[in-house]
């Protein structure tokens, strides 16, 4: 089966097939580069430009790292280096980036459906980065390759949420991913951060964080904000860390195998204890790795790449 | 004839040749960079210095993408990471940035003449990317380069330059070119962003807007800084749209065969209708596209390159 | 002998065999590079991180630039766009670094030892970039490269080193690299910039300047911070022109052939004058221009590369 989008813009609307082909892809990225192979020449002579007009480190890095590894070149603009900041509208810096004959844009934006719009208004692809509260579709892409990559088939799986889950898009992207491939996914936190309409997105709501974890296979940890501590919120850290932090005791409830995920920056003490994040069942530097991956997967299909890439002989 | 100019500090100094010479060039370009090849090995090695004491989104971005399709390295600038806020001299970081091997460097500075400056004390090639309210030499290149591709010989032709031109380095560099290549040329806007002392510079100036437009072929607008509205200035805002913005009706007044140009970022509703930036006669994207080449074309020959680039064979 | 160091993190700990392997390395790049030929393809497909916690823009271009000509690719992140700024530990970032595959990391840190810190948990290389007052080890081997390019040998050379020492790291790297060359070095300054008790690093303090100055071969100059200006601190800025400033008349005290050194950015008129700064016994773009050659010998040799770079043939 050929792969015939030019843009990725959500997890919703990907297909299963689809998405097995994207993993099969970043897979096959992954076995070339852990050789010392670094890079391969499959978007030579390409340019990038990463249009961040949220702030981000690890993605922005993550997507450069990822286009440097293809061979393209990349060009970041930030909000406060953008015209943006002078009024020019999104559509505006948009299209100037595609008359600079960039051949595809990564767009990370505040507002929920941008990267959608631009795909519309565009002629070259369009990967969202982040969108508001909606999506972040490479995050659940990494995510949910690391989770096959040590459970195998996700089918059934009993997967975790927990932490501040109602407005993130990581959360929103995994969902739509899990549902795809048949996992069974519970959300779990106090319920001003898990709210029970969240239950719409035909997942399972939850704030008992004892019956969610046990035998669940996966937990994803999601951040809490410290910006929680001065605003009078409830939960405040404390009270969240109290609640619903994971500790050793907690995580004995997970099952045996279980994996703990995390997408980072990590609040050690806070939503999670040192002692796991280090541990044999943390995961989290492999969904940093593996996020280059799948980023490299994503834009080498969307740049016209057929699955499964074949290192070019000669 | 071959080049011979090792700097690009203003198109006041460019003989019609040279112009030519700088034009013919970025077709060359243009022809290739249009057909899948991406870069060309012209600078292979070279590494060019973006230093950029003045923000600058597109100029910067611009010339950064056209030193990568030239198969050059860049590093960037700016005033914050610069040690001129340490209150390092202008000459001083320049001296530092030849001394740490730069093969060119391109600079954008408040300063009037800074880049002559720079031209006559460091031993590499200097190119302007606008000197404060003085020049922008490769905005006046890639407009001028633009209105040919449109109109053949500019010889004769009514260019209209419409807007805050007083202190604006993109309409001398217009029109130093523009009279080298013959056009004629009118400034047109209130008295006090366009006073009748810029006849000194061998142009028109009105103050009437249909009779200034009435068979243009060209109309070039520049920006209305938003920072005027509570400047408490004439005109404000509001008063330039009603007397001076272009739109649909005073359009009209224009020859048929008319092109629209602005150098960006545009305000939509203020110097010009949105139907009128994104109509048949607007060429703000073409111009944003042709400076990638124009701009190839400048670091090409300035640094030791011969007009009308051919690709190497093999 | 062969190279065996993975990390560079103080000069402390080199021998001299290790320091002349370095010198030999880089004045082996030196060559290469001032030839026609501006990159090697040592370090191709290898990926360098500069994580700069601090600010820094000579140190963190020139590292970029030794990447750049050894064909490696380089991300850089600074304080402002890292996620430490979320709270996230230098540990956790430097992880994470290390997880995207970054081939390496060069760090520039307020707090000692934290390159050394870590070169205990990271997988890849770490260069120490500067760790607040302890050493900043590529600057000592390029200011000493410097010296032995005009000098040979340095043993039983007089360098003075004149300035705001107190906590310095370029003069600790210095003085380091210089005891183990077997130069002679004394310490000059006010005695607030300059206490007796620095004489525990094996050097001698001096307060009399025309004695210290007397025969030295080399003086380097260390620059005065504007900020004491308006700290009430002892000396001021005009107090300590007046009274360690470097001037002509004061700069005959020194020896017939030596050199002035400062690692700039120069403060002229402070600590220097600019007519010593530009005259013929100034080494301070000599020392900017080394810095490439020695940082791309410290890269490539941690990498595990051999010492005397050879170009591959072909």
């Amino acid at each position: 089966m050929s792969w015939n989008r030019r843009h990725l813009l959500t997890l919703e609307e990907l297909s299963l097939a689809e998405l097995d082909q994207i993993h099969a892809t970043a897979a096959s990225f992954k076995k070339i580069l852990t050789r010392s192979v670094k890079k391969v020449p499959a978007l030579r002579g390409k340019t990038i430009v990463n249009l961040f007009l949220e702030p981000s480190t690890r993605t922005r890095m993550a997507f450069d790292m990822a286009a440097k590894r293809l061979s393209a070149d990349t060009i970041s603009l930030d909000a406060k280096s953008s015209s943006t900041t002078k009024g020019e509208s999104l559509r505006d810096t948009a299209q100037n980036i595609e008359a600079l004959q960039a051949d595809m844009i990564v767009v990370r934006h505040s507002a929920p459906g941008s990267p959608l719009y631009l795909s519309k208004i565009l002629g070259i692809p369009v990967i969202n980065a982040g969108d508001g509260a909606h999506e972040h579709p490479t995050q659940g892409l990494l995510d949910t390759f690391t989770m096959r990559e040590r459970l195998g088939s996700l089918k059934g799986r009993r997967v975790v949420i927990l932490g501040d889950i109602l407005y993130s898009r990581v959360a929103r992207s995994n969902i739509q991913a899990l549902k795809t491939f048949g996992a069974d996914v519970t959300l779990v936190g106090p319920s001003t951060l898990v709210p029970k309409h969240l239950e719409a997105l035909g997942v399972t709501v939850s704030h008992d964080l004892r019956s969610a974890l046990a035998d669940a296979e996966v937990v994803m940890l999601l951040r809490i904000q410290h910006e929680r501590q001065n605003a009078g919120m409830f939960p405040s850290i404390g009270e969240y860390t109290s609640m619903f932090g994971l500790n050793q005791q907690r995580a004995a409830w997970l099952h045996p195998n279980a994996i703990i995920m995390h997408p980072g920056p990590i609040n050690r003490g806070v939503e999670i204890d040192s002692e796991l994040a280090d541990g044999p069942r943390s995961v989290i530097l492999d969904q940093v790795t593996n996020g280059i991956a799948v980023r490299m997967a994503v834009l080498y299909l969307c740049a016209g790449g057929q699955p499964e890439y074949v290192t070019p002989t000669g």
